[in-house]
């Protein structure tokens, strides 16, 4: 604390010198602030500084993107495209529409839907007009939209960013402003085939995606809750108690059932109790054990859950998907929207930590733990009635993807790659050897771009061959068509294949099929 | 104001009636408030009392997006994606990279950039930490970008959402939330070959898109400050006249020269010398003609500008698209930041007012006018160097579709329209006839899902064939393939054409290949 007192000290007395009416954002220091509290207050004042002119009396700006985003370069784009694309033709492949929602909400949009994530929200700062907030997921400006267009059935994805004010984790992949991929299926149906579809969906996307072997992991709100009445927890600490389960994947129980006795007052009878079943995994046949479970039987709710695991699994394996699903009583996802069956699905491998970059010097808690869940979803029936100013219901059911885990596994594995990753998709650079061609050249290359070639040319009025070449060798482009006195002349053009080095004179008039033959 | 006072009376006294320790947003009635202010404070009001619980004590929602913000429905996200799928294709044939940077940035970040527009700008509230902004546009950032990772060539382009808290009017696509289209070559090269190049792209989207006529007019910064100064405006003035001039496309010279001499100063002399210049149109010819002009050829920044022209033509022509493109003097963009060549594209049909719609209760001042420009840049050869701590340049020229215009043309021409956009892309229902076949139809759907066939079924364990049958009418879903008792004795499917009606029995062996032949 004493060396960063004197900096603020320093750099306030600097600022009050310069402009007495200066207006200064609230300056919080206090014994109570964490490490991360006072590095961005020391922040904010050095932002204000160099927006005053700074010391020097120039202005010395702070080059960096707000805390906990990045900026995605040509490769990672080229990264993002690819993951996008898989994801998107598995939604489009089960008939799913697409919409997009403002990036910010109304305040109380998002009020009382997050519980105790609300203080990730981010505000915007009220310059008269509405008080809006930046949207903290996709599902709730969903169930806004159903209930706004007074919509009752819509199977639909949306794609786009959302934002927390969390602590992030860059080279892990949590991030302030992250993409969501959402897939969701709103509408009163025969229980349990929109469920199993979702999961099939997450199936198909984490197969496809190549990243390893995985597993879905399915439980139950009614479950739970079920058993959490027949363990003999109060009612009033069934959401405390399963925020308490949710810690399970990553601690031992031994640290759980600490928490749950010392911290939330349970007794240890009832613990071990939950212990039991929380330990449990399987498929349909746990699900029908369980049914006929003496305890558990007599919980109604339960029950209806049991019933309806069995019934999701039987779909489970008409599609084709039962080897990674697991039915575990431990799975106990922590948004209060869900009502009823929910999910999560894990990477089984871990994955290295990277050596932090000199460009992150945001990153916090960063360690080389396993990447966890990298996509989760359920069952939230009451939420769109939230919205409708009759409390009109619609079921929906949804799942997403969790995105930026997924890129930073594809990035650290095209870095291990020696393959290249091409950040254009060129198909041609059209060259010259000689001088004072630019202009035959821009010819060549408006014939190509009008018949649809991609083509480039580099923009000098006499490159050398050599740069032209090099070009191509750094950003991936194929074929060079190659241009001079000889080949106008003889109405040709010198095609030459760039890893190969082969050459070959092609008719002017055969160029863009032969360019279109050679780059399939 | 009465009225009002009164209004906002009664809620405060209700308000502070049920919980006395609620922090009110700052109240900021006044007489010089505009009607508009005073509309969003009203709506802050209300905003307020429904989160407190209002009169009923019930939660009444105000269900809507945040003013000047639209949510895109299925159909509209179709025609975006058609529209994006063009400009991205014309930006990858010309070998464009792409990049992605952050929602917002710092705030000192876009500080200075944008003159007065800078009042325009979305704050973020101070939550603790760094003080951030909502990007204005994707120029700023690529520079930020570029300077931050000392890039020095790099074409790229972005497409992306940026906020202004301006008056929305959206029935002409002029929205608070709205998408931007950049394309942008940096780096060291010889004139104007790349900002020919920007102006290519444009003509390439604009007639891909086929938006009717358009022309693409073009001017430099130079040759208006050479113009500015042989006329003999004032330098101080030049920036202030710059934006007069500016208004030529909605005024009449008569108006424009009133307010130069009236508003701003000018003696009449001096504007009727301007007006002489700011008529001129042309081509080549116009920018040769000028070099000649006595007075315009006494200033250097002018001949420079006009030289350029010149050669800009030349290249233009190579790339065959004069005859869209023309030399306009009275074209005077208002960003700070250019430095040389400037352009604006705009449609030559006038799209009629549509009837507001009763969603549209944001509206502010729609009116049937013509959409205006649907592209515009420039070059801009200081901005990176802002960003640079040693003030290194990155010369760059970029151009920027005003794609909302865009989207809000095809959607009333969408409208207007016999034909059905689809919004889904799924190419056979598995539907069945008669009851207790929903295993069955699952197993058929998975059999194509797996083969990578788009393929739907209803969420239901009887459905009916009519509705499976409507379901594909409404949705434009054009094979249903049916199942019943006999067709899986047999070994088939029956595949039938929704169109036609007319219905074949496929082997179930060969449906997939049946599918892929009949949906080309």
């Amino acid at each position: 604390m004493n060396a960063l007192g004197l900096v603020s000290v320093r750099l306030c007395a600097g600022l009050m010198g310069r402009r007495s009416a200066v207006l200064l954002p609230s300056l919080r220091f206090s014994s109570g602030m964490t490490l991360s509290q006072i590095d961005e207050e020391v922040a904010k004042l050095l932002q204000l500084k160099a927006q005053l002119g700074g010391d020097e009396g120039k202005h010395a700006f702070v080059l960096k993107t707000a805390k906990g985003t990045r900026d995605y370069n040509p490769k990672q784009m080229a990264i993002r495209e690819k993951v996008f694309n898989i994801i998107i033709s598995c939604f489009k492949r089960h008939g799913a529409e697409t919409i997009d929602t403002p990036v910010f909400e109304l305040k109380e949009t998002l009020t009382g839907k997050y519980g105790e994530d609300s203080k990730l929200i981010y505000d915007l700062k009220d310059q008269g007009g509405e008080l809006l907030s930046l949207r903290y997921d996709l599902t709730v400006p969903f169930a806004r939209y159903l209930a706004m267009n007074k919509i009752t059935n819509i199977k639909r994805y949306h794609i786009a960013k959302v934002y927390r004010r969390d602590n992030p984790a860059m080279t892990r992949g949590r991030y302030r402003e992250f993409y969501q991929c959402d897939f969701d299926i709103a509408g009163q149906y025969d229980a349990m085939i929109p469920d199993a579809e979702c999961l099939k969906i997450v199936y198909e996307i984490l197969s496809e995606l190549e990243l390893g072997d995985f597993r879905i992991k399915v439980n139950d709100r009614r479950i739970l809750d079920g058993m959490f009445a027949v363990c003999g927890v109060p009612d009033e600490k069934f959401r405390t108690i399963c925020s308490t389960v949710d810690k399970l994947d990553k601690m031992a129980w031994e640290d759980v059932k600490k928490e749950m006795v010392n911290e939330k007052g349970l007794s240890e009878e009832i613990a071990d109790r939950i212990g039991e079943y929380v330990s449990m995994q399987g498929g349909k046949d746990l699900a029908e054990r369980l049914l006929q479970d003496p305890k558990l039987s007599q919980s109604k709710q339960a029950c209806a859950g049991l019933t309806d695991m069995k019934q999701l699994f039987s779909y489970l394996e008409l599609f084709q998907v039962t080897d990674k699903v697991v039915f575990d009583l431990s799975l106990a996802r922590g948004l209060d929207y869900y009502t009823g069956v929910i999910y999560e699905a894990v990477l089984s491998q871990t994955v290295p930590a990277p050596v932090p970059t000199p460009t992150e010097q945001n990153g916090a808690d960063e360690a080389g733990v396993s990447v966890g869940s990298v996509a989760g979803g359920g069952r939230y029936d009451g939420l769109v009635g939230m919205f409708d100013p009759k409390g009109r219901k619609v079921p929906c059911v949804g799942v997403s993807i969790g995105i930026e885990r997924i890129f930073s596994i594809m990035e650290q594995k095209a870095e291990l790659s020696s393959e290249k990753v091409r950040t254009t998709e060129t198909q041609v650079l059209v060259a010259s050897a000689q001088k004072n061609l630019l202009e035959e050249r821009l010819k060549l290359t408006t014939e190509l771009w009008n018949a649809g070639i991609k083509a480039e040319v580099l923009y000098k009025k006499n490159p050398k061959l050599l740069s032209q070449l090099q070009h191509c060798e750094e950003t991936g482009i194929p074929l060079v068509a190659i241009l001079g006195e000889q080949e106008l002349k003889d109405g040709v053009v010198k095609l030459r294949n760039v890893a190969s080095r082969e050459e070959v004179d092609v008719p002017r008039a055969d160029l863009v099929d032969e360019v279109k033959k050679r780059t399939l």
